[in-house]
């Protein structure tokens, strides 16, 4: 971006001129993921709720560290986290009034992280320090790679990171079987296993993993279960989809974003543990300098010892504001829209025989196809990669892809705030055309 | 706080119903860092530019993480920081256009991980992986907890974290023969020292350590160099303090945050780095999902392998927006304005025999107490508390505390984007008057 000056300027610029430059070099090269064509990776839900929550936050612009560093941003996080705990069902053992409780994490990366970096302590407590290279982690080869980073950032040994192959005739989720055959050939070497990770809604294709049953192994060999539902979280507040999250009560953390599919302004991600002690021994410092009347009298929480960085921002806000201002019934017809309208796109692909749906849908995730002729030499790999080519560069819609079995697959996800019927049908029409176009070129 | 239902409403409540219990519940229990009679900890700047940028941010409420996914997010990014460092005058190695680069971080805690992850790949790669046990952290007593917290993330072992006592002589800065010392012993005990921390400016009485000679130490053994100037590394865009940040030529990694003392809204801290492939080398993950031609053609900056989570906000727009409409010029005068405040505030402390200035000012915080009576049982540790907290219990203004050489010292930090010389004068009255009332009650 050559537009720019190559240094800060000495003299103050007007208001208007820097409004110039941000209707003719930002917004141009500026990504739209609040337009309602946007159906790429997941959605980042703005709302007008969601963005009146940022600018009280950036008002009040406080760092809310320790409670004593803002009492109102500590105690409306535990409350709105409580309801919102409540709002999933979630077991009791949950909420702040008992042992557990959440806390509003940057990213689903970090919470991943938060909870790996506390189950490696606690395993390291229990074999000794010097044990790291024993313990291994369980996932699926459908978990975001936020997973491996963690596993990274934690030091935990690269070839101790099982990458249990999915199943492709289950939805690509993992089995237990698959995770308890790694799991016996890890014990019988030595080896410890102390981490799984479960994912309801993957990231290619929105698979659910059997949580019920990875509980079970977790809790046979005493390891920390974490469910990822960052995504498709936001569905289970409707009675019709919380049986996904059956089995919930078995794990040890559980993360949602409530800035993807739930109008909350980026970024917003909750994270909940059954026993924040095991968070404050990861995380807790108590320097000389932050001590306080308060804190010292263990009186409060300070969510400062349950993350990474020390500061943090008032996101309880936003979210208490989406929830206040929409309330659930209303945010539950705004999910059940979404998968209305990814319920009729899947639809138009089985009207058109030249598509197919790859795997079946189960929230707002489509995932599907342009068949290639069967003389195609790369199963549809250039063919699909043009048309998902095509629809982007055009600047009507965005879309993604990614690759299952070795397919590569496009994605549809829905999720836009104002994204309604005609947008998807245009979409669709828009894809048709296209396809017409890369089959013309085969 | 039982103010609030202990569930999420069922239908939408009214703006006007939100505002009032944002009045009536909220704001009662802010701690307000905006008060020009906020003097605690170190100041979190926010401005009209900074509320502006955080506003059109949360606008676009775009999510960053590659640079397809909103190209003018990383670019302004690259740009901005680009600015940055020139102000600074950081040597040319930390731009982008050479082997470095800025990224914006949350927070310092973020930046000192970061730094201190990519080290510790680095000396692992070089040592092997089983030597994690062996690798030395060197910092001072003084150099802020979130090193402590990142070491303790990154798995190194705590016996391995070496707390140099700073120089109470030197203004509780670090002596490079206190560092060389402890190194030595480490060197014959078979450990691998593969990190140093320096700060300018530290938390608890903004002494600045000798980089120049820390520099020396870290390339004598090939360890990595970061230097955290979170707080007063805004101050050295003045040409007149510029001198405090001689010796960053040696680091590996340099850090300040514009969100305390640069009227850039929470959270903004910006990190560079001389060679950025040892962050890419650390944080980069290539999932199928995230593939795009962009990045596949290393034509572009990812900044998500630059950090610890995938997403991202557009932070870069209020930094900008910060630059640009203030200048250079204002912003250094801003930064006179407050050290100028201090310089009075300890004048004044220095016009009352009853306190003592604890250590000199280098910038705009004075480290300060009431003198204990020579009969005084715990070094006036009660009575200073006593004043603080009588002077906070006023609700007047706020202050924070520190220990320096077993001294309980309070801290007063100018820098709240409102703060004159009457706020200033009118902490000193209050602070007199308390001190009178808690003389007389020892």
């Amino acid at each position: 971006m050559e537009l720019l000056p190559d240094s800060a300027p000495r003299q103050p610029d007007t208001l208007d001129s820097l409004f110039d430059d941000i209707r003719q070099k930002i917004i141009p090269g500026v990504t739209h993921w609040q337009s309602p064509n946007y159906f790429a990776y997941y959605p980042s839900n703005s709302s007008t709720a969601g963005f009146l929550g940022e600018m009280l936050s950036a008002a009040f612009n406080i760092v809310g560290f320790s409670w004593i560093t803002s009492p109102a941003a500590t105690e409306l996080e535990v409350i709105v986290l409580d309801w919102f705990a409540k709002m999933l069902e979630l077991p009791s053992q949950f909420l702040s009034t008992a042992l557990g409780g959440g806390v509003i994490q940057g990213t689903a990366s970090e919470a991943v992280l938060v909870a790996l970096l506390a189950a490696r302590d606690r395993a390291l407590k229990k074999h000794g320090k010097q044990s790291l290279e024993k313990l291994v982690v369980y996932a699926s080869d459908q978990t975001h790679s936020a997973l491996q980073k963690a596993c990274q950032i934690a030091g935990i040994f690269s070839e101790n990171v099982r990458v249990v192959i999915a199943d492709c005739n289950k939805k690509y989720a993992v089995t237990p079987e698959a995770v308890s055959e790694a799991l016996s050939i890890d014990l019988s070497s030595g080896l410890i296993p102390f981490f799984i990770c479960a994912t309801v809604g993957t990231t290619s294709s929105s698979a659910v993993d059997p949580l019920p049953e990875l509980g079970q192994i977790a809790k046979s060999y005493d390891m920390w279960f974490h469910i990822d539902a960052a995504y498709a979280g936001s569905a289970c507040i409707c009675p019709e989809y919380r049986h996904h999250l059956n089995g919930v009560e078995e794990a040890d953390s559980f993360n949602m974003n409530a800035h993807k599919w739930f109008l909350t302004n980026f970024d917003c991600s909750l994270l909940w543990v059954k026993d924040r002690s095991f968070l404050i021994q990861s995380f807790s410092t108590n320097p000389e300098f932050l001590k306080n009347k308060a804190s010292q009298a263990n009186s409060v929480v300070d969510f400062k010892d349950w993350q990474i960085p020390l500061g943090r921002r008032f996101r309880s806000l936003k979210l208490w504001m989406v929830l206040r201002l929409y309330g659930v019934d209303n945010l539950q017809s705004y999910i059940r829209k979404h998968i209305h309208l990814a319920e009729r796109f899947e639809q138009l692909l089985i009207s058109d025989s030249r598509f197919e749906v790859v795997t079946p849908r189960t929230f707002s995730l489509v995932c599907f196809r342009l068949l290639p002729p069967t003389s195609d030499q790369d199963n549809g790999r250039k063919l699909n990669y043009d048309l998902m080519d095509g629809v982007n560069s055009s600047g009507k819609i965005f879309i993604s892809h990614t690759v299952l079995s070795g397919k590569f697959i496009l994605r549809f996800a829905v999720g836009a705030p104002l994204t309604e019927e005609r947008h998807v049908d245009a979409a669709w029409k828009l894809l048709q055309e296209e396809a017409t176009m890369v089959l013309g070129n085969v």
